[in-house]
C-alpha cells in the first residue's frame, strides 16, 4: 500500500534512506510534465469531499486557491522539484498542505498515490490522443489540399519499386491519406478507450466510505468507471492502447518519410523540399537534406520501442500495484512528443514540396509503364491474340531498350519494323498515353480522374466528420 | 506488377529460377491454411464476373464446382503444394485452370495477387478475431462463475507482491474478467477494422474495367471498401491491429499465469490445479508442476514478437505492393494457433483450480493485513489521534511479530499490554476481522459484498451483450 | 523437476491428461529437426557410463547400435511423432528402450531432461553458428570479388540519400564487407559462448554420483562447463547471443538489400540482377522485380523478433527450470533458416549482378558531385578565398541547374562567364574530374585507388583468417 | 555532406529555418552528455594537424587551452545550449572559435561531423562498458561474500516454481554469479568491439590529404581502424553490442530481483531487505516493498526497448550517413544511466538481505523436498525395487499431506505403518536430511558442500581476472 506512504514511512526508523532508493525511485523529472493532470486530479475530490460535507465550503476555497498558486509555481519554475519526494504527487500534497492546511490533509487521506496516478495518465492520454489526431488532422488537409491541385500530374505507381503503372499524383498522396485517416480512428478510439475512471478506487480494495465517483466521472468529464478497484490501479490498457495508436502511426509516418526521401534524391527528381525544411550546402544549392523526413523515418524506432517497453514490462506482473509500473511515464511523454514532431515534419513537407511532372513523367517512359496498355490494346482494338500481343510488345520494348528509345519516342519506322499495328499512329500514340491509362482504372478506387473525384468528395467528408469529431479533452482548467 | 506472374514470366527466357528463389520465395508452406480464404475470395468475383455478363451461366457452375472440388482435395491431403507454384492462389487458380477450363482463365485475368492475397489476410483476421474473442468469452465466463462461488473466500490484495489488504476471491478474480473483456473490445475492432474490402483494386492501380466492388464486398460480407486502390494492396493495419489485440491479450495471459504459479507453489498454496493440466511426480503426489500457466506465460513472448516482426518490416516501405509483405503470414498466422491455446489452458484452469480458502486466511494473518483498520477503529471509535493510534498499533505489530503472533491469535493480555483499548474483547475482534475490512470497502468497484454485488450484475449484461455481438465472422461455404 | 516424468507421472492417477495438455505441451513437431544433436547428447553420457563401469561394453554397444537405428528411423521418417510423447528426448529414449533394453533404461536413469534439452541446444547453436557464417563467408568472398573488379567503376557516394561525392564502387561494396566481417565475429563469438557443457547437472541440483563431466565434454567438443547446475539448466544466454548475432547480421542484410533494391529501379538504374533471381513480366523484359532483396530486408522483422520474443520470455523468470523455455525452440530453428537463406540470396544477387556504370556516372553528374573539388581547387590553385571559392561556384553550380548543364557538359564560354578561372580548360576539367575527385581521398581508408588496394589486402588477409578459423562444429555422427 | 554544415548552410538564401527543423533537429539536449568525448575527440586531430605541421605549436595550444575553457563552461553550466546549433560539436566549435582563432578554424576544416559524431559514441561506448562492468563486478563479489557465509543455508531449489531438491543458498546465489560474470564477458566485447577509430574518415569517402589515423588512434586509446571510410560513418554496431549486453545484463538483473520480490513476500519470507532500500509502512513495520526490486525488474523493459529502437532505426538504411542515425543518442545515454542503477540496487540488495533459514526450511518441509532421496535410499540401501519403493513413499507423502506432517515430523508410528523400513529412526532420518540430500550432489557443479567449495575457487578465480581485465577506458582529460 501506497496511500500512508509520504508522511508516514519517511519517519520511519532513522529516516535512513539510501542514495539509490531515491535516484531510482524518483519520477519527478519526468512526471513534473503531469503537473496540470496531477493538479486537475486533486480539485475534483475537494469537490467531491465538498459535496459530500466532508471538507467546508471555506476549506475547498483553500484548497482550490493552494493548488492554483501550485500551478503557478511550477508554471514559473519556482517550486524546487526534490527527488526524494519522488513524484509529482507528493510535491504537490505537500506544497498544498503548507498553503491550505487542514483542508489539505483531508483531502490527501482521501485518497491514494495507487489511483491517483492511474488518473493521472488517463487524463494525459485523453489530450495527447487529441492533440496528436489535431496535428494528424492538418497532414491529412494538407495531403487532400495537394492532392486536389495535382490531379493532371501523371507519375509511376511502383510494386517492388519498380514502375509497374501510370498512376495520377493526387491518387498517390491519398493513399497515405487514407492511412493517416486510420490513424485518427486509432487515436480516438485510445482516448475513449481512456475514458474510463479509475480515481476512488483506493489503493487497490475500495476506500473506507461511500465515495461519489459517478461525481468525480462528471466533474473529471469520463465516459464510465472502472468497475473494479484492483484491476483500475493494475491496468495499463490505456497507455498500451496509445502507444500502438502511436506506432501505427509512426510505421505509416516512416513509409512516406522514405518516399519523401527517394522522391528528393538526385535519382528521382520528384520533388523538392522546402530551404526551410532542410539542410543543405551553399556550394550546391540543389542539393537538399531532407533531414526532417530522415528524423520522422528514424523516430519511428524510437516510438515503436516504447510499446516494447511497456509489454515487456506488464509481462508476468501481478496484482496489483507494482513498483514497476512507474516506468509507464517514460514512453508515455516521448511517446506525445515524438508524435507531434513526427505529424507537423511531415504535413510541412507535403505542404511545401514542389512537384517536378517532367522527371515523374521520365521515370514513367524510362520504365515503358504502358507496355501492357499497348498489348492490351492490340488484343482489344486490332484483335490480336492475348500472347501474341504480349510477345509483340515485348519484342518492342527490346528494341527500345536497345536503342534507349521510350514508348513515346521510339520513331515510326522502328516501331512500324516490329509490328505493323505499330505504324498507326493515332493507333499507337494513344495506347501508349500515361494520362490515357491511369484514366483506364476505372474501377471504385482506381487512379482514373473519375474515381478520384469519388475518392476526394469521401475524403472530404471523412475529413469533415473528424473535424466534428468530439474528442472530449478533459479540461484541465479549474 | 505481380498481376501477369503465373503464367507469363514463368516462361521467361530459359526458365532458369534460381533455387533459392523457390525455396526463399514460396509461402504456400504457410499460407496452404488459409486455403479456404483464398477459395471463397475466388467464388466473389466469379459471381461479379457472371453479373456482369463476362462470365456464362455454366462457366460460373464450372468455376464453383471446380472451387469446390480444389478445396475436398486440399482437404484430403491430395493437391500437392509445389514450392515453385509460390502461394495458395497459384496452386488453386492452376488445379482450377484444369478443372474449369476458359472460365477458369478469365476470373484469372480479372484480378491480380495482389488484391488477392490482402482480400485472404481481411477474411482470416475476421474469423480468427471471432474464434478467438469466442474462446476468451468462454474464460470470462469461468471467471465470473467461479467468482460468483467465491464471494466467502478472503485473501490477501498485494502490492508490490506485499500483503496489503484483505479482498475477497471474487473481487479478484473479476479483476481478469474486466481485464479479459477489454481484450474482447479490441478483438471486435480489430475485427471490424478487417471489414474493409481490397478485392477489386488490381495490382494497385485499380482495373481496366467498371468492376462492381459493391457486390463484392455484399458477397464477401465486408463493412466498406477501400477507397485508394494503393492503400488497399499496401496496408497491413488490420493485421497489426490484429497482432496488437493478441498481444495485449498474451500480456495480460502472462499476468494470470504468473499468479496461477504463483498461487500454486509451495510457498503460497492457494490453489491445487486439476491433474489433467499439470504434470508432476508419482512419488510427491502434491506436487503438481502448472505447465500450461507457464506455457500462457511464454507465449506471452512470442505473440508479442509478431507485433514486433510485422512492425520492423513495415518500417519505411514505399508503396505500393513489396515483397517484403509476403513476411505478414508467419506472424497472422501463428498468433491465432497460439492465441487460442492460451485462452483455452486459462479458462480450463480457471475452471478447474480448488481454492484453499485456509491459506489465503494464514497469508493475511502472518501480513498482518488488518493492522490499519485495527488503528482507523482507535480513531474513529476511540477517540485516538491519527498518529497516536498508528504508533499504537506499530507497537502491537512489533510484540506478534516478535512472538510469531498473527493479530487474531494474540492472547488479550499481551495485547492490553501495549494499549488497553485491546483489552477490548468485542472491539478488538471486530476490528482486526478480514471479512470486516474487506466489508468496509464500501466504495464503487471496492471489495465489499455489496459493491461485489453490482459488479456481478454489470459483469453479466456485459457478457451478454458480447454473446450477442455480431462478429460478422465472414462464412466461407458457398 | 521433470526428470522422473516420463514413465512415472504419466502413469499417474487415472491418467487423464486433457487434450490442451497435450497440444500445447508438444515440442515434438518442432525439435524434431535437433534430433542428431538429441542422439549424440545421449550417446556421450552412455560412454561415461561406460567408462564408470555402470554400464557394460555389450549394453554400451546395444545403446549406440540402437540409437543408429532411431537415427535411420527418423531420416526415413517411419519414427511416429506423437505430441504425447511431448518432445524429441521421449520420443528417442522410448524408441531405444524398446532397442535396447536394460541399457537404454540405465541411461535415461542417469539423466534429467532439463540437462538434456539444454546440451541439444548448445550443440545446435554451435552447428548453426558455424553454418552460417560459412555463407556468410561466401557472400563476403563474393563481395570481394566484385569489389576487385569494379576498382575502375565510379559512383555517387550518399549522406541523406543525397549524391555526395565520387566514390569508386569496390569501396562501396568493401563497406558492406567489413559490416558483414562483424558478423563473421558475432557469430564465433555466439559459437564460443556456446561452448559451455550443461549435461551432467541433473534436473537442476547435480547428480547423486560423481559423474564426469570432463569427459562429457571432451566427447561433445565443449570447451568448458557450466559452474554450477542450477545456471546450466536456467541460462539461454547462449540462444540469446546466437539470435543477436542473426539480427545483427539481417540488420546489414537489409540495408544491402534496400540498395540493391534501390539500384535496381528504374531511376538509379545502377544494376540489372539475374533473371534467375527475379520475377518480371514477359511483356517488360528490362522490368525484374528483386524480390530475393524484398524478402531479405523484409525478413529483418522476422529474425529480430525472435530475439525480442526471447527476451520477454526470460524477463523476470526464477530459477532454475520453467517450462516457458521450451519456447526458446522456436526462435533458435527459425533463426537459422531464415539466416541460412537471407545469406545465400544475397551471395547470389552480388555475384550476379550487372553494374551499369554509365548510368552512376550520370547520378553523379546530375549531382554535381564534384562541385566541392571545383572550389577546392579554385583555393589551392588559383589562392582564391575559401568563401569566395564556394560563392563562384554556387553560382556555376545554380547557371548549370537551371539549363539543364552538368559540370561536365557545361560549355566552356558558359562557366568561363560565371568567372575567368573557369576558362582554363585544364584546370575546370581536372578540377572536375570524378575519378580525380575519388583519388584525392588519400586518406586510410578512403576511397582513392591507392588505399583501395591496402583495403583490399586488409580484407584478403581478414578473409583468410575466416577460412582457417576453428569453427568447432559439433561431430555429430558415432 | 554535413562536413560544412556550420557556418555554411545556415547562411544559405534568406536563412529562414523552420523551427520545426530546430526543434526536431536539435541533439543538443541529449549530447550534452558526450562533452567530454566530443572534446578529446577534437584535441586529438588537433595534435595530428600539429604533428603534421599544419597547425603550430602556438596555435595548438591556444586550442587545447580553448577546449579546456569550452569544458568549464559546460561543467559550470554556463555555456548555453541553443537548439539552433543542433549538437555538442557546433556548441564546441564556434566556442572555440571564438576562444582560439585562426587556429579553431583550421581544426574545424580537417574534419567532418559525421566522423565526429561516431568518434564520439565510441568513446563513450568503451566508457559505459568500463562504468557498468565496474558496478556488476561489485554486485558479482556481494554474490561471492554472501555466497560464502551461507554454505550451511538450506533452501528449496525450484523448478516449475515448485519445491524441487534441497540446495545450498550458496549454490542459488552463486548461479546468479555465473550469469552476471558473463555479463561481464559481454560488456568486455562491447567494448572491445568499440575500439575501432572512425576518425579521419571525412563525411564518409576519406579526406583530401593524408592524414595520421595511426596516430589518432594511438592519441584516443583505439585498438585498430576502421578499414573502410563509408562503414566507418554508417555502422552502428559499436551502439547494438552495448546495446545487447545490456539487454541481456537487463534480463538476468530481472530474474534476480523477480526472486528477490517473491522471497520478500509473506509467503515465502526467505529474506528482509534493508529499510533503507525499500519504502514501507508506519504501521506495519514488518512490511517492506521491495520497490528496488520492482524497478529493476520493471526496468528490463526500458533497457530492453532501447535495442529494438535501434535495430528498427538501422533497418533498410542504405550507406552512408543518415539523419535518422541522430537518433543513435537517446536509446545510448539512458542504457547507460539505467544499466548504473540496476546493478547498484542489486547490490545493495544483496549485501543488505537478511536470510531466514527457518523459512527456507519449513517450505522444503512442506515440499517433500527429500521424497525422491527417501525413495533411493529404499532403493541403494534396502533393496526395495525402484518402481515399489516410488509407491511406497507415495503412500507415506500422502498420509503426511492429509495429517498436515512433513516428512521430518511424521511421528515414527505413523510412518513405520506405512512401511516398516520407516520404522527404523536412523535409516529414515538420515534418509529425509535436507543437509544429506544436498551433499549427496556430488557431480561436478553440483550443489554438494565440496563441489561448492571448487566453485567457489573457481568464482575467485574469474573474479581475479575481471580485476585485472584492462578495460582501456579512454583517457578524456588532456
Amino acid at each position: 500500500m501506497s496511500e500512508d506512504k509520504g508522511q508516514l514511512w519517511a519517519g520511519r526508523a532513522s529516516g535512513q534512506v539510501a542514495d539509490i532508493t531515491v535516484r531510482m525511485g524518483e519520477s519527478i523529472s519526468l512526471d513534473v510534465e503531469l503537473y496540470r493532470e496531477a493538479i486537475r486530479g486533486s480539485v475534483a475530490p475537494a469537490r467531491m469531499l465538498r459535496k459530500m460535507g466532508i471538507v467546508s465550503g471555506e476549506e475547498l476555497s483553500a484548497i482550490e486557491e493552494g493548488l492554483r498558486q501550485v500551478r503557478r509555481e511550477i508554471e514559473a519554475g519556482i517550486l524546487p522539484l526534490r527527488p526524494e519526494l519522488e513524484d509529482i504527487h507528493t510535491h504537490v500534497e505537500q506544497r498544498l498542505t503548507e498553503l491550505a492546511g487542514e483542508g489539505g490533509r483531508k483531502l490527501h487521506t482521501a485518497r491514494s498515490r495507487n489511483d491517483q496516478v492511474a488518473v493521472d495518465t488517463h487524463l494525459f492520454v485523453r489530450r495527447a490522443c487529441g492533440e496528436i489526431a489535431g496535428e494528424i488532422l492538418l497532414l491529412c488537409e494538407a495531403l487532400l489540399e495537394r492532392a486536389s491541385q495535382q490531379t493532371g500530374t501523371v507519375l509511376p505507381g511502383y510494386t517492388h519499386l519498380q514502375v509497374a503503372q501510370p498512376i495520377r499524383l493526387s491518387h498517390h498522396l491519398m493513399a497515405h491519406f487514407w492511412s493517416f485517416s486510420r490513424d485518427l480512428e486509432r487515436f480516438a478510439r485510445a482516448g475513449r478507450n481512456a475514458e474510463r475512471l479509475p480515481l476512488g478506487s483506493g489503493a487497490m480494495a475500495g476506500v473506507n466510505y461511500e465515495n461519489d465517483r459517478e461525481f468525480l466521472k462528471e466533474e473529471l468529464g469520463f465516459r464510465e468507471l472502472y468497475p473494479n478497484s484492483m484491476d483500475a490501479v493494475s491496468t495499463r490498457d490505456h497507455i498500451l492502447e496509445f502507444l500502438f495508436a502511436a506506432g501505427v502511426f509512426a510505421s505509416h509516418a516512416s513509409r512516406l518519410a522514405e518516399e519523401l526521401i527517394l522522391w528528393n534524391s538526385v535519382e528521382f527528381g520528384f520533388i523538392s523540399l522546402p530551404d526551410s525544411l532542410t539542410t543543405g550546402s551553399s556550394i550546391m544549392p540543389q542539393k537538399k537534406n531532407p533531414d526532417l523526413a530522415e528524423l520522422s523515418r528514424g523516430k519511428s524506432g524510437r516510438v515503436q520501442s516504447h510499446l516494447v517497453n511497456l509489454l515487456v514490462n506488464l509481462k508476468a506482473l501481478p496484482l496489483t500495484y507494482n513498483r514497476d509500473l512507474q516506468e509507464d511515464r517514460f514512453p508515455l511523454l516521448d511517446t506525445r512528443t515524438q508524435s507531434l514532431m513526427i505529424a507537423e515534419a511531415l504535413r510541412l513537407m507535403i505542404a511545401g514540396a514542389e512537384f517536378h511532372a517532367q522527371r515523374m513523367r521520365a521515370s514513367l517512359e524510362r520504365g515503358f509503364a504502358t507496355a501492357t496498355d499497348l498489348a492490351d490494346a492490340l488484343v482489344s482494338e486490332k484483335n490480336v491474340a492475348f500472347r501474341e500481343a504480349h510477345h509483340i510488345v515485348g519484342n518492342l520494348v527490346r528494341v527500345c531498350a536497345e536503342r534507349s528509345f521510350t514508348l513515346g519516342e521510339v520513331p515510326q519506322e522502328v516501331r512500324a519494323e516490329v509490328s505493323p499495328y505499330f505504324g498507326d499512329d493515332t493507333f499507337y500514340s494513344r495506347a501508349v498515353s500515361l494520362e490515357r491509362s491511369a484514366d483506364k482504372k476505372v474501377s471504385r478506387g482506381g487512379t482514373s480522374l473519375r474515381q478520384l473525384g469519388i475518392q476526394s468528395e469521401e475524403a472530404r467528408t471523412v475529413l469533415e466528420s473528424w473535424r466534428q469529431h468530439d474528442w472530449n479533452t478533459p479540461d484541465l482548467d479549474f
